[in-house]
């Protein structure tokens, strides 16, 4: 008989930000720090379902491969899929690109760069049914990572998928339908929270009815780890996300065993090897304590399943073949967490989208893992070792002392309006960053070892004004060929129902799809009951300093960003800001921290901005600098833009200058357009502050 | 107080070949499969050293990266050495080329094709001088595999270290002088047995005396690995060849506290990764547990220290970027397991030496794991895990069963001369390559997941032709120089020293090396009185056919060769040889075995033969087909001789075809000289013999 895992004492303990678990085992674990431990007698299968969701776990069926992808078209996108799966692959994950996440169609005016980009663009169900061509959805799980824009994605889905034969009790998968982590770190966004969480709302209940083999949810700690959180915070704010749903479901009125079994989980995983294994075996102990008092009847509501990813974060651009041994090592932790799909980053992804011959060897390593190591023989196989589970303890104990907070303030949706996750999680971003900046964190050839030759390795590119022109086409096409009357009608369902609690949104929304009305369209409709989500930015500051107190770089800056004060009578002034559609401002909130820790008076730009508005800005501020920050690759079409609209102000003056994921082929464009410098990843923040001083000290002393 | 742990009762086993632990785990471990397991108590830093030789272990400081390199000349590989260390290496691992390791000079006609290629060639102490010129001696640990011609290098070492004003007992590092292997496996041995064991001995006692800071005996498990040695007798035989060191160490005179703490050991590291873990600590208790009866007064000298390397026989020239993940999970096994230094194989090495690009991310495989996954912040983290507890155990009672019928044999010396050890590994490996050629083991991108495209990677190529030259004129050089009439005096006396067991040849040696005696005279002079080896060869049969019985392949292999046997009145007859110096002789073995079960007559050649030689027997034993196995890069200039020779004789009827690791931009010039067919790495052994036995059917049918 095992205790019953409800009576682990997880008392509150103080909470604390940054990384620091894996210091604490600098000292020997031994059997003694076992004593400590109170989840020793659980193992996989049972609740509290410490070693795995399942009893036989990769003995019977190893882990899914299920490889993130997605460019361009749904054309080639669905050549994409059906030659990963000749090769091995035994799950698709699509990836979209920024456009459709944000509801907007292709021909939008606003999101030309970003079309294609960062996935593949849909902007109706014609799209959808290009993307599964010759894919027998019956039998291939999906898992779609879609947020803002997720009842037109469900609904093109669901009738895809219809009107080749396949109901929709026959689909498997997951849709990431994760909202509150986009308030918090992601940024896709659409509407308000609360809007959004009735969308979530809908669509599991929608599923819980006629989806049984279909995840509507899936809980995603990666993002929070991709924007810095350490182990303990991505664990406590991922389930303080999934227990905030449960709650949405509950108050749907929907049965706990109706759908708990189908929420699942999403984590990423970094270089510190026990600490990622030791979290999602807490990850899931946590996660049965939670939904216990809910008083399941049937066990499976209380096993969390996970997808896992490995970090974006932890690779390089310099020497790309240096990812394959990081992903190896990522891949394995996930493994060893035994994780139920696993996606493995390819070797160029901090270059730019997947090339085919990335992403086969990406994907090899999960084969090589499956099926040349016996990996798959151990069922959790860290059970026992004193470090992993003196590790999983005190992340238990950590992360249940987040989940309090969380708790104390309401829950998420409440705490998500007070900023306090936002704020831990940038936080222990700029300490992190501190510490690679001053060496404290060895990054192998970025901080240290860099190798004075680079590998060249062919990248993919996407043609976004291809992309953009193709998708225009059959934009105009569709819009010819349909029943306007009927879309109009549809859409106007649509508004009504949006207005309407007690209607289903994806009821109305497929019926929507059916008649081909565009992303756009359905997006549209529903904001114009909703509204849009602006969000507010507030910059953390002090952190970097702090961490930075005696570093030479940053006391050099300082001084310099002194005496640029005291010539021309104020701050060096900087607008960080983020052009198009790309929501990655991890790097552009921790450089804003550390530029206003360094002396600078900074400006951080809203989101989503058009070239236009960033340049209005930067004049309006009368800043010296302008620092774009890009990481979805739309800077191609962008940054050449935003140059136009400086010169014809007369305000090109101002420096611009880029950081994010730039490719070494794009510099020469950008220095023709007048961009005055690019900073790569690796860059330490204090340098490159340093070097923008100067510029402008020069430029101050030319004018005296 | 931990309990005595020789009282571990490891009582006798039946002993079993194939590499079957990995599938006994099939099954949960738990906490109760601890029960079994006596081990337990014991950790890192304490006899018998389970957890690791040092208390603190990484967190005091990590292992040695430490590069195993050489090729072309002592100047080009000094160049290589300096980069290396500049880029974050930390001890240097010389590679000697086949010549320098049998006793030849680079000028010696019988090994143009091999001067340089797999290793450094070696002449004379001037080379040595050059290959660690600029490289302080005193600071920097050196690895030297050498095992043939040790004490010409050895004497080199220490003469050309005295001359850059470092005596030898600043001197650190290791030399292999493990002789018993190369007669189990490896094949660089030059004289027999006893007088090897003389010299082996001989460095021990120099040592003691000389070079504490030295480890005079690097007793190797690696090749056993390579050569298909599942890890029990890997274990097994590896132990047993260091208690024989022991053993002959004590016979000198020695006590064995001045010797047995400065024995280091040498394991390969495969893909099997919690067995492999479990190897590396059950090798450490298993050790102190062998020594601890010597009655040892400094613990020191029960604590095994050991040099992992990952396996390059898991590598593959099939998308060779799949063997960064490979290298990086063995790599991790041995870390895991708590190795004291490390070699990771570059990607290129199933294709070629390594290139300067893929050593480089080699080498970052293992920064990445030093600085990126706080690894080693833990001291021993499989401690206490059920599975590799239980597998430690398991595999220390399979261990010592091999080691008992190796004492029972008498020791390793008589064990090696009953030819057990060399049987029990090659039925290992039979075994299993039946089992890859099934499909039972998958090894992804060879026997499953064959991707359409290949990566072309660039390889480094060694121009032996320019090696020689170069060699041949320092050699003729340093003649013309040197007093000749030291030069005889020394080599006299050498052979005095030979034939009386009371004089350390060492030190005569050194004498030698400082007379600049070069390292084929000394050899000469030691092989006039001891005599050169000549090994023989007996074939494994059955273990094949065995594993293949109901194999579509093998069956039709084997009707294919009944009918031949039926038209021509004979079976089908085939000349296994090996050419040149190049001693890997398991896929030579592997495949007489595999032949000779699917119907062949097979004669397997002596190792070591020139082009001449091979057509001469496989003229005398009228042969049908001869079969080359090359993987040390001298085909080149071996196999067009050696179709010469059958022109010259008329015979080039008999069809020639090669195996081995063969570059594919060699396959034309190899097909131009007439060769009939290539069979890379990873092809199935009965589908290449079905294709051979086509082609004869036909040429018969065309004789009819």
């Amino acid at each position: 008989m095992r205790p019953d895992f409800t009576s682990i004492s997880l008392e509150r303990k103080e909470v604390s930000t940054g990384d620091h678990t894996g210091e604490e085992f600098m000292r020997i674990c031994t059997a003694e720090d076992l004593q400590a431990c109170e989840h020793l007698d659980y193992v996989a299968g049972w609740p509290p379902f410490l070693g795995g969701p399942y009893a036989s776990m990769y003995a019977t069926r190893p882990w899914t491969i299920r490889q993130y992808a997605g460019f361009s078209t749904a054309e080639q996108s669905n050549a994409f899929y059906k030659s990963a799966i000749q090769s091995g692959q035994r799950g698709l994950s699509v990836a979209f690109d920024l456009p459709t996440h944000r509801g907007y169609d292709s021909d939008h005016p606003m999101v030309i760069g970003d079309v294609g980009q960062a996935g593949v663009a849909i902007d109706s169900v014609e799209d959808m049914k290009i993307l599964f061509r010759d894919i027998p959805l019956a039998e291939m799980s999906v898992s779609m990572t879609m947020n803002g824009a997720v009842l037109p994605i469900m609904a093109f889905f669901i009738v895809a998928a219809e009107e080749s034969g396949v109901q929709p009790h026959q689909l498997s998968g997951t849709i990431q339908n994760d909202i509150l982590k986009e308030f918090m770190v992601r940024n896709t966004y659409i509407y308000p929270p609360a809007p959004s969480m009735r969308i979530t709302a809908d669509i599991i209940q929608w599923c819980s009815h006629h989806m049984p083999r279909f995840y509507p949810v899936s809980v995603s700690g990666y993002h929070m780890h991709e924007a810095g959180a350490p182990a303990a915070l991505e664990l406590a704010y991922t389930l303080a996300n999934g227990l905030e749903y449960v709650r949405s479901g509950l108050t749907q009125g929907l049965d706990i065993d109706a759908f708990a079994p189908r929420i699942s989980f999403f984590f990423g995983i970094g270089m510190d090897h026990f600490t990622e294994i030791a979290k999602l075996r807490a990850a899931r102990l946590l996660w049965a304590r939670l939904i216990k008092p809910f008083g399941p009847k049937n066990p499976k509501s209380m096993a969390l399943r996970m997808h896992c990813q490995t970090s974006g974060y932890s690779l390089t651009a310099h020497d790309p073949y240096n990812n394959i041994a990081r992903t190896t090592l990522e891949a394995l932790s996930a493994v060893c967490g035994q994780t139920q799909s696993l996606h493995t980053n390819a070797l160029d992804e901090a270059l730019a989208l997947p090339s085919r011959h990335a992403a086969r060897i990406a994907r090899n390593t999960q084969l090589i893992l499956q099926e040349e190591t016996k990996l798959t023989h151990a069922i959790d196989p860290w059970a026992g070792s004193y470090v992993v589970e003196h590790l999983t303890h005190t992340l238990m104990h950590e992360a249940w002392a987040h989940l309090q907070e969380i708790e104390s303030l309401g829950g998420m949706t409440a705490a998500i309006d007070s900023g306090v996750p936002k704020l831990r999680i940038e936080e222990a971003a700029a300490d992190k960053q501190a510490r690679i900046d001053r060496g404290e964190e060895i990054i192998v050839g970025v901080n240290a070892f860099q190798s004075d030759s680079e590998a060249k390795i062919p990248l993919l590119r996407v043609d976004n004004a291809e992309v953009f022109a193709n998708q225009s086409h059959q934009l105009n096409a569709l819009k010819q060929s349909r029943d306007s009357s009927h879309v109009e009608l549809a859409l106007s369902d649509l508004r009504t129902a949006a207005s309407q609690k007690s209607v289903n949104l994806l009821d109305v929304a497929l019926d929507a799809a059916r008649q081909q009305a565009t992303l756009g369209e359905i997006s549209s409709a529903l904001e114009s009951v909703f509204g849009r989500y602006i969000a507010h930015h507030e910059t953390v500051t002090g952190i970097f300093s702090a961490t930075m107190q005696t570093d030479e770089h940053a006391t050099l800056a300082r001084t310099l960003s002194d005496e640029f004060t005291s010539h021309s009578g104020r701050r060096p002034r900087i607008l960080i800001a983020k052009l198009g559609l790309d929501g990655h401002d991890r790097g552009a909130r921790v450089i804003a921290t550390a530029f206003a820790d360094l002396g600078f008076d900074v400006d951080i730009g809203p989101l989503f901005q058009t070239p236009e508005e960033v340049v209005a800005q930067a004049i309006e501020n009368d800043v010296h600098i302008t620092g774009i920050s890009s990481l979805a690759g739309a800077h191609r079409t962008l940054v050449p833009e935003l140059m136009e609209h400086f010169k014809k102000e007369g305000r090109d003056d101002i420096h611009v200058v880029i950081g994010g994921i730039i490719p070494q082929e794009d510099y020469p464009l950008l220095f023709q357009h007048g961009v005055y410098s690019i900073f790569g990843p690796g860059t330490v923040i204090a340098t490159a502050a340093i070097q923008i001083l100067k510029t402008l000290l020069d430029h101050d002393d030319d004018q005296h």
